[in-house]
């Protein structure tokens, strides 16, 4: 059939492609470490998997409101609330069937072709893919490595800010770096938000996943809230990725709008497993804290190992579950000045599999330094020691 | 927060606007009887049911593939193929989160703006809403009563065919009509369709639910899968409304595009409901034969009691849970004439509650019959009888 021609616009995910390669190599007897994967191979808390199942065998199969069931946006407007100090209500509240749909969905709510949207690059592919897919211009911004970790470079999104600049994206907690914005950046960001009256995708899919600390969001800046929908997943700290579940949480006005694209696209989330969701909120936490102790473990022993090979440093983020050490020594030591290169390299010669810099968009002017991105919540801690050591043997040799 | 313009083209379902009146009515202390619903109050089968339970307790609560998990997409090719008499394989299917999504993923694949959309109408409103939201030409068609039932209007048809006519959306077993085309129609549109080179949504979501006889495909003539994008779902036949499962099948450079969309809106859909999909499909078929069975029964029933009312007459479909009776004589003799005041009057002196025509399309020109949509799926025998008793007391008088 013959394909309609905007098709050409709409992007993908090419770490799948990564994916692809690893099943591939395992395929022909190798032992492959997962460290591409955003997946999470840990249970699902037992609070979440009753709760749903409860509420099946009651016969919460049909369908629900296109919103969502009234319960779950209360209970999650609730909790965003407290942990965010700001308030949230019912209709605030727009369940969806993952964190993911959010960023089409806002985008279709609020952009008009031509508008420049501005999103964090490297970053989670599908920002740009639909930026383009909806005709937007893509604007992309980048970070700069520091001493302890990365920051946002603000300067390059005031370069790109123009009269027809409309929206930010902004992943606080960011995936695939790892960075954490402090109060500076936040207020300067807000500033310009103001300044140039930008709607914001503030992108939380990492909120709850932190190790010591508290995650602070963009919307408690005064002004905030009111300009920006909030991404919110329930996919990384309960452990259900596959599930499928996640909401839009902002102003009444453009979440209606959310809710009407609901109506169109899937007509509600999944009915009974919203039911275990509120559980997963409400109930006993020991099982998410356990996730979480889990995860920090995993992240110390690939840090440290990541550390001790040549040419590689790593930065130890309090959140996220996803390394971005610069390897731009080790690319050198081994003759290597290509990502691709490097990283079928390295997983033809131990199996370490991970994706680079290259997964989360095009490299912006200037970039002279080397990354990849290791995430951690697909491989278990003992898998990371021997992948890494695996790894380190043939880097430093 | 502005919204983008073209949100003004985005349509909705005006039938939950009828359930809001019917549940604040019932919140007043009446008793509703709810023929306004299109969901199933029946149990999904304990099949689906302990195999999604299986596999969630088993870990299938990570990511699957964008298009799916391979056991369910060769499963469901095998059963179309089957029941079709056609082929199709695994790569001609993406499994989407319900069969509501192949709509504008379908049209988002194929459809150029300013392309001409054939559609339906009265037909589900969806259909309207994404031709008009993705800048396609709406072109609605009609049906024709007769005897025996509705036929549709294929001279309609050829009067709106222009070179910019580029999509048909076929709703075979049709909603809000519970019309079948016989072997003469579904002909004479494969010769429109070759003829004016013209790719054909064909939306099946009542194509296994049948009480005598046997489906036929549009994709089983002769020229036809090879243009043709199949909207499946599991939310009728299982019961399994709220569960949102479905999938697209059909061609696989279109396939590879929607499934190219699961990647940018939902990554895929839950994972471990589809085990629960592949036992509903492969496994013992009793309980699927009982909710047919249930339902044949209540449309007898349904059936039966509307025809006894002074001027209503009503055909008896072999498929869907709809019936589509021409209430023009009832309308007249209450000195009624306009669709809301009818439907109002009925509920506030009975609580039947139905749709109208008008809930399923703008009129067409020339309509001079009227038509009410009675869903039997969502309401018992018994209280399908007691309702249109009221009802028949009420018009009768």
């Amino acid at each position: 059939m013959k394909i309609a021609e905007h098709i050409q616009r709409l992007g993908t995910e090419t770490a799948f492609a990564v994916s692809g390669e690893a099943a591939a190599f395992a395929a022909q007897g190798n032992h492959v470490y997962p460290f591409h994967l955003g997946d999470v191979n840990l249970s699902t808390p037992m609070t979440v998997q009753e709760g749903a199942i409860k509420a099946m065998r009651e016969g919460k199969t049909g369908y629900c409101p296109n919103a969502g069931i009234p319960q779950l946006r209360e209970v999650l407007a609730a909790d965003i609330s407290a942990s965010h100090g700001v308030n949230y209500e019912m209709a605030n509240v727009s369940i969806q069937p993952g964190g993911k749909p959010v960023i089409g969905k806002f985008l279709h709510a609020v952009l008009n072709p031509g508008d420049g949207v501005l999103y964090p690059n490297p970053g989670f592919p599908i920002y740009e893919s639909q930026i383009e897919f909806q005709g937007g211009v893509a604007l992309p911004y980048g970070y700069q490595e520091t001493e302890s970790g990365f920051v946002i470079d603000i300067a390059g999104i005031e370069r790109q800010l123009t009269p027809s600049t409309r929206i930010l994206i902004l992943n606080d907690l960011q995936n695939p770096i790892g960075a954490e914005a402090g109060p500076d950046e936040f207020e300067k960001l807000a500033e310009l938000v103001r300044e140039h009256d930008l709607y914001v995708l503030v992108d939380e899919a990492y909120f709850d996943v932190r190790y010591s600390g508290k995650s602070r969001s963009f919307v408690s800046i005064p002004g905030m809230q009111e300009r920006s929908v909030i991404l919110y997943t329930f996919s990384k700290k309960f452990a259900m990725t596959g599930w499928r579940l996640g909401a839009a949480i902002g102003p009444e006005d453009v979440i209606a709008v959310i809710t009407r694209q609901n109506v169109n696209l899937e007509s509600c989330p999944n009915h009974f497993i919203q039911y275990g969701a509120i559980d997963g909120l409400t109930g006993d936490q020991s099982e998410v804290h356990q996730i979480l102790a889990t995860l920090q473990e995993r992240r110390n022993v690939a840090v440290d190992a990541l550390n001790s090979i040549e040419g590689i440093t790593c930065a130890r983020p309090e959140t996220t579950f996803y390394l971005f050490p610069n390897v731009t020594g080790a690319m050198r030591n081994k003759g290597l000045t290509d990502y691709e290169g490097f990283r079928r390299a390295v997983l033809k010669a131990t199996g370490v599999s991970f994706c680079t810099r290259l997964h989360f968009g095009r490299p912006l002017p200037g970039e002279t330094q080397c990354y990849v991105r290791f995430a951690y919540s697909g491989i278990d801690a003992e898998q990371i020691e021997e992948g890494i050591g695996k790894m380190k043997a043939f880097l430093d040799s």
